[in-house]
């Protein structure tokens, strides 16, 4: 099976350097005081798109050759894997069509077209939404981008574990939320090449927990649902690149309940004053839980993004911040 | 009197290289649609201590004698001159005392404390904080560092204004909230010397606009109160350096009431993702009193920090989002 390596990742980060500025690892003093070890973020949402996704689709972007950048790519998506698609075909002059499940989020398919996505909305849920996609696919010659099998996303995105390297050479920990698990096969690579004794600890949802109940199997569990507050940890399916990486490399993954990953987004708020999504502020919370594992390491929580509906802000501050 | 110049601006760029990474200059397509211009926010509440000041702190400390190194420094303050001081201070291997008035917010009592400086609480206002700050200083041997004084703090705080330049060569027009009135300084200084052409409009509250009245009436104004949600822009006395530099170089000075300085933290939040303090927000809802005259510009909006605390961003929230 085709999978990541570390010097794919290292040729991405000068493509990734093109566009985006590298984000901050910054070092919280305070919340380290609460959970007893060196707590640093670092900050995929402060990108663009408000993801790091956007790591990906722009590396993405500059391997496609030139034949197909002309008739465009399309792509199923809810949210940040759209947006980063609808960013980087932006900057490679691509025209990009993305595919939404009617009642999507409108602020997140507002953002899409405001990156110039042609936006399409169709079917009752997203494996609806996919058929069209495959189908345009075919009918208009479009490159259809997947999100959880395509190597050039995933060396996109381990970008940021390389600058979690370059910023922090002595890391003990990084905890990644997990959806498709392309983040987390980033953090699995990038810490096996450098510095095997790194432990990468991922994060899922209680309600969207098909990649850890595949990694505790040892095979592919496809799940019912995933209705998770959190939509970046919403997955049912895992798909074979992820999963091989991420059963040989993760250290751990911890399950959150709802009521927890809301209570990350109000102590990403309170203790590093930034508007985390779901996924984003989940890293946090299930740090909470490992006080015991971490105590005097140095450790990295990745804040995967910040796309928050104004919606869900109020509905998770409806509780005491 | 003792002005600044972008030579000096351009030295202190290399000192704040040395601590923090460049903040990014983002564009907003959504809010460019809703604003009729190109909207660009300076993400200056992305560094470690959530706001811009930190660049003055650090370059004030750089040029701070060894001598003055050993004894320490002190300050009066309420916020984030205090967390800047502490922040720069630890990076140096300097003391740093803080005296904060009685009744000043924990949130960013505990901030300071965090990055290592005493923190006295003293006397019932800044005034008397103030009084204390000045005894110690004698008595200690202190170095107190004046947040409206300091040439090196202007310094620092310009470097903000000519990274904008650095990514967006053709920037039309930069709106900077003004408190003290470092930022606006450093900005009105690199535009004046990059592109006279470039405006520089400054955002007051209309519950602390000493510095908007005493630039209408070409003098000094002291107000009896400066009652405002954006702490970082409650100031009663204009300094004579701000001044008599933001009375030569100004464009326009706009006005916010409470209810839009709300407003604009809520517009943050909805159309940046970005939690921003009073000031920080202040530039968003200034430009939307400005559209007419920035149709189809080039507008920079300075995000100065992010440093609200949760019980201004739940009563805030306690409006519609």
């Amino acid at each position: 099976m085709k999978t990541i390596r570390l010097q794919d990742i290292i040729a991405a980060k000068k493509v990734v350097a093109r566009f985006l500025k590298q984000t901050p690892l910054i070092h919280y003093p305070e919340l380290s005081d609460r959970l007893g070890f060196q707590a640093y973020i670092k900050h995929e949402n402060h990108h663009p798109t408000g993801s790091f996704k956007v790591r990906g689709g722009l590396n993405f972007m500059h391997h496609l050759p030139q034949a197909q950048r002309k008739k465009g790519v399309i792509t199923a998506t809810r949210g940040n894997h759209g947006q980063s698609i609808a960013y980087a075909a932006g900057q490679f002059g691509v025209k990009a069509t993305v595919v939404v499940p009617h009642g999507n989020n409108p602020e997140k398919n507002s953002a899409m077209r405001a990156f110039g996505a042609e936006l399409i909305e169709h079917g009752a849920d997203f494996d609806e939404a996919l058929e069209l996609c495959e189908k345009l696919q075919v009918e208009r010659g479009l490159y259809y981008v997947h999100p959880c099998m395509e190597l050039g996303l995933f060396q996109g995105v381990g970008t940021y574990s390389l600058e979690i390297f370059e910023s922090l050479p002595n890391v003990d920990a990084i905890i990644v939320p997990i959806g498709g698990g392309s983040g987390c096969c980033g953090a699995i690579t990038v810490s096996k090449a450098i510095n095997r004794n790194v432990k990468v600890i991922g994060v899922q949802a209680e309600n969207a927990p098909a990649i850890y109940q595949s990694w505790k199997a040892g095979e592919r569990v496809v799940t019912d649902s995933c209705d998770t507050i959190a939509d970046g940890l919403a997955t049912r399916t895992p798909f074979p690149l992820p999963l091989s990486i991420i059963n040989k490399g993760i250290h751990d993954i911890v399950l959150l309940s709802e009521a927890e990953l809301e209570e990350g987004i109000r102590m990403a708020l309170r203790w590093t004053h930034n508007l985390a999504e779901g996924a984003g502020a989940s890293t946090i919370a299930a740090a909470h839980k490992l006080t015991d594992t971490l105590a005097g390491k140095n450790v990295v929580m990745v804040m995967s993004g910040g796309n928050l509906d104004t919606e869900t802000l109020k509905s998770v501050l409806g509780y005491q911040l």
